[in-house]
């Protein structure tokens, strides 16, 4: 999901956004009656829109645009975001990121007041309670900040928001700050690493869940919207409306994964670079799970900074085993068993003069079903290695997620197989070992981030204290920051 | 809008829909709860869809599909038909043909009740308001026929509808019957075309908004849904639930440009076939506007009926003037101003042989905004024409349609032009003559049909009696069936 | 096959051109050396190009075009033509109508000589043919019109060809004039319609194999070029070289088929209209085949100027029984058994008020398998026709064509099946009649040819006598009109 | 290039192929006469068939592949290889790689004999030449081998070729050994890592111009074709048939440039790895040009071998400065100055952490227009890089290949224009230094290879001597391993 404002035309909105199932983008020209315009498409943004289709965008300086990997609902058009609907107070276009942990009954809610729900989405349902609580008269001015305060005591996660409404866009992140959201400024390119930029300056904004995204557009990484925190962005700039709290005494629950797996590597969160938790992750992972052995290497290119804080602690000189094979498309043919065996042959080859008659330390992100790590293995094997220790630089999952990340079911999850208990057996590893829960979170908790040069400025001193003390761990540990069905 | 039920595999649901701009398919299996496939494309269905989506029809033995010549609203993929919601009650489908006359009121009266309406269709904003009035309780069994006639006294007209809730299809026609509805019977090949079909029979059935696609799919017309009429259509068959009366004193306005323009020439109406209705409108053309010349002719293909009804009335030999040129396709290349001259050339090809130096009848079925017609006079002309006569089988049309018929804005009509005062001039005719509205209104209810040999059967004979004595000529006449903003 | 050159802008030379199969045009700015640009492409003209790929033919003033219903060779992107070749004299370009009788003893000629051929296709076989002999030398200037003149003694038929070499297209048709061949003058549209052009006038010039192809692009027919003979256009005109004679004694074989059933209704060969000779081909099958009747119809839309001879000659009316369904396309999934046996039900709709009691005459323009009309009778008869007799408008095809035209193979021709002596029984008609072979010569070679209300203008009184007394009749009789395998 | 002879059916050979412009598929079943299956697209493989055609490709078991990155002529499917035809010996099809030096000259020769060229391309001459010389007689058994020695006699560079002549299809390397050309073996998936496979056994055989393709179809590397060499491979197996010599006295002449940049790492050339030539081509950078600096990396991925070599070299720490964005697709609409403007940040995040504060000497493996690095060098910097060391792991490209390498114009090449003299001004970063010829010729000839930790067996221990003495440098030098116009 990724959220723009800017001043510049939103024509160019396009090219901000990437993704993977499906894209969306709603443009709006900020006069009233505002003109909006839609855009949808199945597939990578650049094969979801025609360039004749963003032509139509050039007129607005105003919009939102989701990109979609679908977790709950079937891949379809009509599930497409932004959600966009007319209300007696005008047209609404709402994105969001996460999955609503009370979907099932809040439905029943809606659809008891005489709402037919014309898709599985979450999206739509949040459009349509900000629309139904409290209720709409036609003298009224629209209160679009009291209806979201009511939605978010109705749901307590998992989501981040972007609400467009004529000339302003509410982003919105949930109490428990389970989905990022990060805010950054457009600058003229004149300008673009020029230092002060204030909050009442109003060259452009940008929204993004994931920060990496601003540089790619020419802008600079401002702040995190605070976990339960509306903020509003308008041609006066960014203004922080309010912060609607958790139950007294309940941590923030930021999901982990998004560390371990989800993000890009430069992306910021909490103050901190992924890169950098993840190189940590590898020190880590030494000091745990120590290896009597020549080279330490990585399966490209998640696992890479990890396996380089891993060869930093132990000392052992880090390697390059595998190149990817960049011409690996869609196989389009049935592959014939041959081919199927083959299996991850075709994707990397192997650097054998760097490892033949060597025992390997091979460090992977985290192992999910185990069935990509097996033949990587067996290629080392087979070119020359004569040990190869599997190392994980996280812990095995367990549980599924209710919050919007897309995990295999418990049965899929090799952690929760028979087999588990020989894994190293299983798939043919000289030896196996994960980091532990305790050793992520200390990873994740225990550093600090500096871009540029500088400490990065967080929104106050007291934030910054505690931000880093609460993390979603449901897929590792179990314990789910809300009760289920709540 | 063609509206499918049989037994036959929903698969083959797609083979029996055609349409011009957008398409969309839903089927169901008819069990509890039902599980619905709906497909959209935009596009001629045979575009529209791929084989590979197709296939995920095939497990239904229910469905309705809808296309889609764009009247209100925007031509896009989120106000494509049928239109399908989750209700406290379960899922229903809705499609719809026409044009609800006080849609603006009834959008409001909507979003009133704080809902919002996710496309300017008239189909989600009939399926919201099925699902709002009365109040729906989780208790209560649904009542759909109780809802569909409470829709039908919040608005008069123009609709031709199709509902579809599990296992039953609704087939539902205004009070003024301004759209046309039949129903069909699908019968085994063997007996295709056999006699005696009752209305308990459960072979198969199909509803479409044209008759002539019965045909098509090995159907058998059946009979009309009658103004106002409800009919259930399930295993048991058909059943005609209720029908809803216009106010006292109101005749039906069955639409008289479907006669005219619209439909399929093979299509039947109120138990007349539309080809033989055309070919009485030449006819009584010939009597009222008399032509000197040698031989009569058509604009292909529409207008050759009254071409051949006005050559048998006049005495005058009918003959082909022009041919059509078949490979004709999209122009996509800006054309230079030589071939826009030629225009119409391009399509057509004369036939001089049969004219040159003769003065021709030349019979077209409307004129509309006179610039086709204006280049085939020419055409025929310099290829030898002595004279050419335009006859037209309709009147002029000078006002718009407000219930679903696509027709020009008044300022676009030749008819509503300064230059109409010289018609004949303008377009470069010798002499232009059009059918009165007192002639097409007679052409209209003067004749009996026949199929296969024997006269149709109707519901009833009373309703025999009255069921030509009412049409729509708003366009013609102005006179609308009921005030705009009811 | 369609072949331009005009003063016009190549870029319009797409909106020029229409074919089924594939499409290829080769343009040139004349200048020395010249710039080619070349556009192949599958499918339909619209579909087979790119407007992209359109605008790289604007910078040219003359060009050749094909299209292709594939005869020989398979249907491929390397068979598409025009052939364009680099010799030692420059680049070539050569498109090809027809197939040549002796194909397979020049290849094996050509590939005797060294060469190895790429294609399948006679278009390469010529092209490399015209380079072989006589020698060439580097010294010497290019005598394309001996090399053409030599290529004619080697093979008598059949092609028409359009050959170009930097500023000048020959023309050529071989000396049995068996494919077609007409050129065209563009004339500025202000004087498209204007008289007196003569042949030193340059305005531009067309050439195309269907005449009526001229009309759509503001040309107006000139003249055919005459078997046997090679025309120069350049940009000093219209130039006839010579005429290349065949064997003393041996007539001109112009194909029929043409005549009955491939060209537009609006070409012109020989100096008369197709549709004209169509129409004299009913009138004469009236006379053959007199019927006991109440009306004439035809199978729309090519039967219809035989349907109207028919009527007018036997004093029956002539009624339409059957309207196309536009909006049937490809059937994209596989149709089961059903939709199968409806068949022909889904193209046509049955007029049933024309006919219902009714003893129909039903023209058909020719028979080839005998399974289009079968279940076009089954259709007429039960929507109430009491008999359907079928007059065929050309005689029975026995014979396969070895001269271009796309014939069933001799056993899938109805004609030479057991079936055939009762052929009535088998398609289900009351009884059956073809034209005789005499009947259509007589029909062919009896009338004469207005335009715009003048006798056309022949090139010469003399060719004017003997044009139409020698026409292949091969695929009716089995003579060929040269032995095969010259 | 790819190609591939062997015993697993050919509808596989489309997964064994992949390119980046255009690519075809020619397979025989090896019966006589052979019925060969051609298919040629553009695009990446993936892209350029679609599955449909890939069935066409089942029934044989021999074939030819070949995927293009157009270095003569221009981007057009009829330039696509292989290129297939019918000679009186029957149809050939041959696929090339390299770019013939006397090309002009031999195009002039063959057009003198009468034969016309359709394309610009080598393939299709090479073709021609093999059919000339020596005369064909149809009497004659076909002597391939001579026409191919005759061909080698006729140009000396460059060129790797397979040639298909119904079961058998000929290997060839050119004389100076330009091109690389590799013969792998396909084994069971059962024994495909077992040891001994001898020249005499049938089980399936690869050629290629990139060995690292043989693990990704499951084939073990087996031995170069050696320079002159023409190798058959049938069902008999691979056999040498001859060495066609080069002038006495004259180094072969192996594209330097393939070890540099264009192969994949894992590929092996010379019994050497492309992966471990690079390193050792940083560390003998780290000796030529040594830096002060805290850290060294890389710009990914291509240049990382040479930074880890630098590192280890030098002594200072690896670190990783830039990560990908994976979702960079083609810009389909004009991009605004704003967006070119930000260039390469779109291509690549920076990881702050690791370099804000620090001196950092970036490894590149090549600089050819400088356009790439100075935006890289200014991200960094903004970063936080105090100083920015480039250090390029070979030397400036100074002059034009004649040899099937795409390499801009002299003109273009930063180091022949004046702003070389001072090259760290102009891309803005601290030092810049290269890597000399000499250091790079040692850097490739210095060393052995290892694979599956055993020595590679080469074919013949002299060869073994002398076949890194050898290479083409003239891109670097401008020394041309043959005077062109030869």
């Amino acid at each position: 999901m990724q959220y723009f404002t800017s001043k510049c035309k939103t024509s160019q909105f396009s090219q901000y956004i990437m993704g993977q199932e499906s894209a969306g983008i709603v443009t709006s020209n900020g006069s009233s009656p505002p003109a909006y315009v839609t855009l949808k498409g199945m597939g990578l943004v650049n094969s979801a829109f025609k360039a004749e289709d963003l032509l139509k965008l050039r007129h607005g300086n105003l919009g939102i645009g989701h990109t979609r990997y679908s977790t709950t609902g079937i891949s379809e058009l009509q599930n497409c975001q932004p959600f966009v609907v007319d209300t007696l107070h005008g047209r609404i276009a709402v994105a969001h990121n996460g999955e609503l942990v009370n979907a099932a009954a809040l439905r029943k809610k809606v659809m008891r007041h005489g709402v037919g729900l014309s898709t599985c989405s979450d999206s739509e349902l949040i459009t349509q309670l900000l629309a139904l609580t409290p209720p709409m008269e036609e003298a009224d001015a629209p209160d679009w900040v009291a209806r979201i305060k009511n939605l978010m005591t109705e749901t307590p996660t998992s989501y981040s928001l972007l609400i467009m409404y004529k000339d302003v866009i509410y982003a919105v992140r949930d109490p428990y700050g389970n989905r990022p959201l990060s805010i950054g400024r457009m600058v003229p390119i004149s300008k673009l690493h020029s230092s002060g930029v204030g909050e009442g300056d109003t060259e452009g904004w940008v929204i993004s869940s994931e920060s990496c995204s601003f540089q790619s557009i020419g802008a600079k990484y401002y702040r995190e919207v605070q976990p339960g925190e509306i903020v509003q962005v308008s041609k006066y700039g960014v203004k922080s409306l309010c912060v609607v709290p958790r139950p007294e005494g309940e941590p923030p629950a930021f999901c982990i994964f998004e560390y371990v797996y989800f993000a890009r590597p430069d992306s910021i969160f909490e103050g901190q670079m992924v890169y950098t938790v993840r190189q940590r992750c590898g020190h880590q992972l030494a000091i745990e799970a120590p290896t009597e052995a020549d080279v330490v290497s990585t399966v490209p290119e998640s696992a890479t900074p990890a396996a380089l804080g891993y060869a930093q602690e132990s000392g052992l000189p880090y390697v390059e085993v595998l190149c990817k094979n960049r011409y690996v498309g869609r196989t389009f043919i049935q592959p014939n068993t041959r081919l199927r065996q083959l299996g991850v042959a075709k994707k990397f080859g192997a650097l054998t003069d760097n490892f033949a008659g060597k025992r390997v330390v091979l460090i992977d992100d985290s192992i999910v079903r185990g069935n990509t790590i097996s033949p990587i293995i067996k290629l080392l094997k087979e070119a020359g290695a004569t040990e190869v220790h599997i190392r994980v630089a996280s812990p095995p999952i367990r549980f599924p997620c209710y919050m919007g990340i897309n995990i295999p079911t418990k049965e899929e999850l090799i952690a929760n197989k028979p087999e588990f208990t020989d894994i190293a057996g299983y798939i043919g590893a000289t030896s196996v070992r994960y980091l532990s829960v305790q050793g992520l979170v200390a990873a994740v908790q225990g550093g600090t981030a500096s871009f540029g040069g500088k400490e990065l400025e967080m929104i106050s001193p007291s934030n910054n204290g505690i931000r880093r003390l609460g993390h979603c761990t449901a897929c590792l540990t179990g314990k789910y920051p809300v009760e289920l069905e709540w």
